[in-house]
């Protein structure tokens, strides 16, 4: 069953009704103000850090739900006098109102959402976006008479203030209730909410909320607007049609601005609503600091600015086509046609949008992820702009000199690092011992996307300490040292606190309600190893070699310390893939470790947890057991033993009791989350583990069973929304099969695309030229892809022939490998046979 | 204007309306089990800590406001079969479904809240409760049918399970939407909903709701139970009269079970509800842990037996009867007839109710505290026990030494402690210089009260470290000699982070916005002083020296080392009352402090913050100026400068931007909380203060300004419940003045209770006697009072003759103090002519 279907021409994904199985939602801003906006007009908007710089506010875990955040009201009245009262309310996105409306749809786009709706001959679109280098969200709504008489409307709209720190604003009530400062301001031609709380101190920004039109009337006291016991479903200044043009001191501040609209038949107006952040200096803070009959009165200059610049329709319409043309450009820059219109909607559109929020956002902030907690991941983070770096290639390279700044001196890092303060997060602290190999992996892709080896020879600090600045080279280095010199019994690496699965705590035995799995007092034994590790160190080892050897010199290494060094990586490269085909290996799949006293973990002698996911995953990619069968082998069982057809659980069977020994994986009910869970993150694992081996049908399955795109038909069941991936589907063994959960934020959306864009179209960037290997099955005979690469773009034609060839402008090359072009090159034709 | 009344007899508050200003709570349970209960049925419940052990889920800020605690649908049915569906549907709280009733009373007692309410011929009546030493609240439900027809009403009981940790569960949803457990356990007589989220790996305890007849239906998914876009007030299962019987697997898990009534006309049934939290031994976690098919299922037998002691009407009613005599007898200890019912009223009930309530959740969780932060203030607590150690001596001796025992070597003292481990708080850490003298306050309080020295030589460790143990004496010398050790350039003491008053943070200069005022990296420069601490230290250091004199040479102090250190203490207090009088004098006040550049504050000189409170109480308290005209002179500025009628501001005028020197205090809006609000907490100080030299009317002004029984009247504008003191009422600068905030967890109670019950009424226990020195206006002519001390009762008589004198059991004695009576006595009788 669906909800809704993909406009793909718009690039929008059209809802049909308000009640999709849970909010579907969409993202506003690119830069550092942004906003979630669900298909009924939920979500809310921050600046830079959704935890710190919170605008409006938001209730995870409402009742009801996903309410409050953008309240517009539209009211038909019953004259248009002062005493006119309404007829019928409603809103033009649904909620928070939930009059039934006699039309609606949601088109959630690339960069803004809107909202056709009709109710009793009342015809509005609301477009909700944040334009380009910008801090605001601009609501433009237009309200359309359709009645064949003249009618009042009244809109409303309405936002809700966050006092700034949503940790704060939802927990330190006893000092909340008595900070919270507004400034309304009425002029001839418009009304300007501002949200001044703690303005007055020590902060130096503030918030507004305006419309384009004059007002008639507004409020800024929930309570007053709200009236006592009532939702944001019937406000009672919306009741009785008449606000309250209250001020709020302290309690609960808003900003609520009516306009009273009188339209002839078919007559049309348009609204603009702005919700602005501004920053000022210091020294201008206040509109007249000399003035004591001024004192406090903010300046107010710099919010007339920013309106002025989207205070009509057609200023907002313009900054529209320039936000949509970013996204051209954007997007433009890898474009497929198939034949498979699910496959390119989601490689030309939807996957890589989803790249973009997450390397924006990391695990921040979205329906799941309340934006209080998690800074960015350093395991994250790399994996996130596997699937980002051909869009902004510089927005990549900063990312990682950011990143390899907050490793640690011995080659390990910080777990996660604020992006504020751009420093390792104490709490979590580190020894996660995946987290340095996940640099090369993301060095290793800037390269190849790039050419840019500058980036090697970049001052970069060891923890962030001034002084400690070495080149990131010697980041890698220390990165692939740590894993070489921390190895257990068996010659494996050892796995620390966690790997990349955080839940399986080998050496941190808890048995305290409360306590962090992860940062427990570690009971490290020296023993615990990770054959998931295992496989990491072959395949980013190899990386780490392969950069040495080209481009060392260019960093400054002798010829001899290259060899040497690489020599060296390999030997070691050598003893691990050893190990993990002996001590690694259970007899039909890669085990996944042993744990701290030296048991190994999934393995079929066990009861349960027999098998686990990465490792199958992860050592194929690897090359692992890819010449003996056992690569094959592996992936079999895994067809075998974890997939269903909602995709590949994590492992089987799942635990039925808490294993103290293992961690938080246990604790989990059967079935979700890392016991037995669908982790989309590691399925494309899996889809580019058969393409390597060949196994191009089941590799092009795993990558369909999860792909949104693919389930949109079960929405009923998979509840998540159609157009992105969700970090955990609900897996064979739960009482809930097939449901998705934690939408959007996913490492899965990088992963994702490099599977379906390297491995499966097989267009893979290297540092000899644009490697092009299809892996798709049959039914794909002609494929029509554009790669823009390192600033030429490659239009590529590929017909299955099953006589491979590749001409490159007309001439034919012996490989696979489109050689890189001549500087200067704009444009390079590609046909290939396969 | 007021919305209720007192029913004294009844010991209850009596509200009229749902519709007060604010939610009007009460708290249920005295030991391990709490709950919040307001005036709708709102709140929640918790298990001794409302952040770790959370039972039940609170939505602060939540819009509608106050609803989803105990939700309750009475639904008159269209019949009695399968089919049967919703005439009318109600809350016999109100809350959540909003229904207008025929009657509505709502009666908060002294440990349990009562609601009668009437709709369309059915009475209801529910009485919630926590039992004594019962881990349990019991709602107690009558449904009576008035209408002279056979009626079938159905009884929907619902709560939402908080996932235990309250901070994790309103944050972490990327985990929590997957963890959700619950058991539903039907038997013949009765269906049980169990708990038992993380019960899996970590925790040894699971809840449970149950109700003591059969149940036609029931839910544990809220979805299911609420439906698409509905909140608490209209629920789809209760609107459609269907239950979904629906199991949840993680996302939201509640405990809804539905009983259909058949009842003839004037037919009564009574139903109980409980809401229960058991505990088990690890080794008795499960039902049967030999049997596979059983993996996972819990042990309810400790479920069963605690339902089994309340599962009828009876059992329910011999509960609440002695609930009602434990309080008897707690507040029996003292207990006033003043020919004042207002007076009456607060000393005998609702005065030493709060001081228990305060004593037992210090701020941890109210309607304003939500339970999630702060621990036992080191300040707090000590005080608190001034108002609560006649009740319960015991529970005030512990308290004093888990106190003591957070205590640092030095004689400092972390500033707060976490009340699970009784362990300093180091997010929040030491520095607050008036923290030691209060553990003075504390025992002297406790001494004169009891008697009981042995307190003094037990063993008591410093900063909670094994070893480290020193007799409590020790510990009061060490806070004395901290005062005295740490004094600035004009001998006064050094104030550190702060003193009483935590927003005058005069070493601790803070830019940045989130930054904690008072633990941000501190300015101390050695020379910012507190007059405050200067008059805590006359007075309490006085203190020190008369407990040495009484009990040194017990606790093994030779006596010339008692005199030695009586005399240096002594000496010290002579110097700081010295420099009080002169540095810390302004002309017609007493100063405040002086800050970290040697500029005084709360002086003449300055334009804002010319005057504040806290020293004008503290130091006439400690005798400083009451011989030289100063005190009667800080007293008068302090009513002319400082009072309205809604009691005596904190400071003015209020500071109009931020003072980076004085830090959080000008952080408010002018008028709010330290900013120039009315401080309820230090205007008994002011009291007693006038009491002390002779203003008895003044005296009892200021006690009655914001005593909640003579604010009743105005609750429009007060706003908070007028049975209980808040911490804060807006003072005469902001817009909102007379606004009350933070109700109930405020040491305004045990402040208060020490004014009124030892200084306006003059009941003071001493090391000698009881002391009886009645400070009240004319109109107070005849006071009777009894007063239960040190296993005596004292039955005292006190006529206004204008003529002093005292009888005790009918023989004249000299002076004002009642000696201490023999061994074996059992009652004392009083006559005093004042």
């Amino acid at each position: 069953m669906q909800f809704g279907h993909f406009d793909d021409e718009a690039r929008e994904y059209v809802i049909e009704t308000p009640a999709t199985p849970l909010p579907w939602i969409n993202y506003l801003g690119n830069e550092d103000f942004f906003s979630l906006i669900s298909n009924t007009g939920g979500g809310y908007s921050f600046y830079k850090d959704a935890k710190l710089r919170r605008i409006t506010r938001y209730r995870y875990n409402g009742v009801p739900g996903d309410n409050g955040a953008r309240n517009y009201y539209l009211s038909l009245m019953s004259g248009s006098g002062e005493d006119a009262t309404p007829v019928a309310t409603w809103s033009p996105t649904f909620l928070p109102v939930k009059t039934p409306l006699d039309s609606y749809e949601c088109r959630h786009g690339i960069g803004y959402t809107t909202f056709h709706t009709d109710y009793q001959g009342i015809e509005s679109t609301l477009t909700a976006f944040v334009p380009l280098h910008t801090a605001a969200e601009i609501n433009h709504l237009s309200v359309r008479n359709n009645t064949g008489e003249a009618v009042t409307v009244d809109v409303t709209g309405c936002v809700e203030w966050c006092l700034w720190n949503a940790v704060d604003d939802a927990s330190n009530f006893q000092r909340n209730l008595s900070t919270g400062e507004v400034e309304v301001e009425q002029t001839g031609t418009n009304t300007i909410v501002y949200h001044k709380t703690e303005f007055k101190e020590r902060r130096n920004h503030y918030a507004f909320f305006s419309v384009n039109e004059p007002t008639v009337g507004f409020d800024t006291s929930r309570d007053e607007f709200l009236g006592q016991f009532n939702g944001w479903d019937s406000p009672q200044a919306i009741a009785e049609g008449r606000m309250r043009d209250s001020v709020a001191h302290g309690w609960y501040p808003i900003a609520a601005e009516r306009v009273r609209l009188t339209l002839q038949p078919g007559e049309e107006r348009m609204l603009v609503f702005m919700l602005g952040y501004i920053e000022v200096p210091d020294e201008q803070k206040w509109e007249d600091p000399n003035d004591p009959a001024k004192v406090g009165i903010i300046n107010k200059q710099p919010a007339h600015e920013l309106f002025a610049r989207f205070n009509t329709s057609e200023k907002v319409l313009k900054a529209l086509d320039e936000l949509s043309a970013s996204w051209d450009e954007l997007l433009g820059r890898f474009q497929v046609s198939t034949g498979d219109g699910k496959l390119d909607r989601m490689v030309n559109i939807w996957n890589q949008y989803q790249c973009m929020v997450t390397f924006n956002l990391s695990r921040s902030t979205s329906y799941y992820e309340s934006g209080m907690g998690r800074g960015m991941g350093f395991r994250d983070s790399n994996q996130d702009l596997l699937g980002f770096v051909h869009m902004i290639p510089g927005r990549a390279r900063s990312r990682i000199l950011d990143i390899a700044a907050t490793q640690l001196p011995d080659g390990s890092a910080w777990h996660q690092y604020q992006p504020l303060t751009k420093k390792g997060n104490a709490d979590i602290g580190g020894g996660f011992n995946d987290d340095p190999l996940w640099l090369v992996a993301g060095v290793f892709a800037y390269l190849n996307e790039t050419g840019d080896d500058s980036i090697l020879r970049e001052p970069t600090q060891f923890d962030n300490q001034e002084g400690s600045e070495q080149p990131l080279l010697e980041h890698l280095r220390r990165s692939v040292h740590f894993t070489m010199t921390h190895r257990g019994p068996h010659g494996l690496p050892l796995i620390g606190r966690a790997d990349w699965n955080d839940c399986l705590n080998l050496n941190c035995f808890s048995s305290t309600p409360g306590e962090n799995f992860q940062t427990v007092e570690n009971n490290d034994t020296g023993i615990a190893e990770s054959v998931f590790i295992a496989g990491m160190f072959v395949l980013y080892g190899e990386q780490y070699a392969q950069i040495l050897e080209r481009f060392g010199e260019a960093c400054g290494m002798a010829a001899a310390d290259v060899q040497a060094e690489a020599a060296a990586v390999r030997a070691a490269i050598g003893e691990v893939r050893e190990a993990t085909l002996t001590a690694g290996w259970d007899g039909a799949w890669f085990r996944r470790a042993y744990d701290a006293n030296g048991n190994p973990v999934g393995t079929n002698e066990d009861s349960e947890g027999k098998i686990y996911i990465e490792p199958q995953g992860m050592c194929v990619m690897a090359g692992i057991g890819t010449d003996d069968g056992k690569a094959a082998q592996a992936l079999r069982s895994t067809k075998d033993l974890l997939t269903c057809r909602w995709g590949t659980a994590i492992l089987a069977p799942a635990y039925s009791t808490y294993r103290i020994e293992l961690g938080e994986i246990s604790s989990y009910p059967r079935g979700y989350k890392e016991n037995g869970g669908i982790f989309c993150h590691n399925n494309p694992w899996i889809s580019i583990a058969n393409a390597i081996i060949g196994n191009d049908d089941e590799a092009f399955n795993v990558y369909t069973r999860t792909c949104p795109a693919y389930v949109e038909q079960y929405s009923e069941v998979h509840r998540t929304e159609p157009y992105v991936y969700c970090q955990m589907v609900a897996g064979p063994e739960a009482p809930t099969p097939g449901e998705g959960k934690n939408s959007w934020l996913t490492g899965t959306a990088a992963w994702t695309f490099v599977d379906v864009s390297q491995h499966l179209l097989g267009v893979q960037p290297t540092f000899d030229g644009l490697r092009i290997e299809p892996h798709l099955p049959a039914q794909f005979t002609e494929l029509h892809i554009e790669r823009e690469w390192r600033g030429v773009r490659y239009v590529i034609d590929a017909t299955r022939t099953g006589e491979a060839s590749l001409a490159v402008d007309g001439k034919l090359v012996s490989g696979t490998t489109v050689p890189i072009a001549a500087p200067g090159t704009e444009e390079v034709h590609v046909s290939l046979n396969f």
